[in-house]
């Protein structure tokens, strides 16, 4: 665990030094997403500063949607509400009243490759760079209902090839083997139409409607460290607003 | 113009009653989406109640999100925010940067058919009434981006075929003409392909991808007054959500 401490010396403000700090330590998994932080007479201590600098520290991160109080309870790692992902609806049809069924994972292959261009530029990455390139087929009652392509920077995630991801949930794999916690999500929705492969995988015929979901998700520090696209079943796909 | 008054031997709640009074005058269009309605002194006069009366009646028409407040202002009608409208993100790729373009729509045809099953159900009517089943074409900068099928119960409509449509929006229409304000609309978005009307009047191959919007516009008192269905170019779609 590397803890920064504060540094009485320096002109950034304590409160920021505070607010680095704390950062630093989700980071380090020392406190993980939805967990309670330490009271601010305990971070007090710990930092060597005033409970007037805490609160200002904290009002700061709950600011930035970092962390977040509940009333009476304390003062928690915030968590991204990934119910809202646009992959969360690819559940209608022959899914219906599924929807909490977390779904199954086929992994098709695991292997790095050379960043293509749009890759790296999302990441943030040179082209050229290692990537780690996944296909997986994602399945609810074993029916597979999406098809997705996974790419991550390698440097940051090597070694993730090798373990066995069959029934995991990758978000916490991320975090508790490599440091490294989602803390936010884009996403683009596009209609498509499947190509050979992907009718085959979703056993559907060529050409039928997919709708894919492109997904860069974020660190703390707002670093990109993963894209992934997702084609679905059109006719599993169902998404409704209310407009008001 | 039909005003009801308050009938004060009715056993229900005077508030109650100032509540649909006044969604009576609004669905009246003596006030219109987007109005400041009369002050809270004048509506205690109108109706000879209280002004306690008339907040209770202020306040439950700003919960059912048929008033807001401006602080300071006074008391308006809302209208539907379709900004949010799926139909609005039809214009990624050849149309960046034009978002804010009023699009331009050619109607195809206007006749009144015995309402389809599947219309008639989403519509509250009884399958075979009489339907006013409109086809058009929009276009941005003079390019088709979206055919729009739009089905009214013509009971309520009658005539509006007759009317000159081609610049105008329509629910300024159902509105101003037809006493039928829009209050709020429910979407639902699904991926499809095109079908070979479909892709010439959008100038895209068959089977291209495209993506198919309903919505399903409602009254103040929840009456479904339309029903349509968007279909627009697969390519000229994406939408975006932000997951924290």
């Amino acid at each position: 665990m590397t803890v920064k401490y504060i540094d009485f010396s320096d002109e950034k403000p304590l409160y920021a030094q505070v607010v680095e700090a704390i950062k630093q330590k989700i980071s380090d998994n020392y406190w993980t997403l939805g967990m309670m932080i330490s009271s601010e007479n305990e971070l007090a201590k710990e930092f060597d500063v005033s409970v007037g600098t805490i609160k200002k520290a904290l009002s700061v991160l709950v600011q930035e949607g970092i962390l977040y109080r509940r009333q009476g309870r304390g003062t928690f790692v915030a968590s991204p509400d990934f119910s809202k992902s646009f992959s969360r609806f690819f559940r209608y049809g022959q899914f219906k009243g599924e929807a909490s069924e977390v779904p199954g994972s086929q992994f098709l292959s695991a292997e790095v490759i050379p960043a293509p261009t749009e890759i790296a530029a999302a990441l943030q990455l040179v082209a050229g760079d290692d990537i780690l390139f996944m296909k997986r087929v994602r399945t609810l009652q074993e029916i597979p209902f999406c098809v997705e392509e996974i790419y991550l920077p390698y440097s940051r995630f090597k070694g993730l090839e090798n373990l066995d991801l069959g029934k995991k949930l990758l978000y916490p794999i991320y975090n508790q083997n490599f440091s490294t916690p989602i803390f936010w999500a884009e996403e683009f929705l596009q209609p498509d139409t499947a190509t050979g492969e992907v009718a085959d995988l979703l056993n559907i015929p060529m050409n039928s409607p997919v709708m894919c979901v492109e997904r860069i998700a974020y660190t703390y520090e707002d670093i990109p460290v993963e894209w992934r696209r997702s084609m679905g079943r059109g006719d599993s796909f169902r998404y409704h607003i209310v407009i008001r």
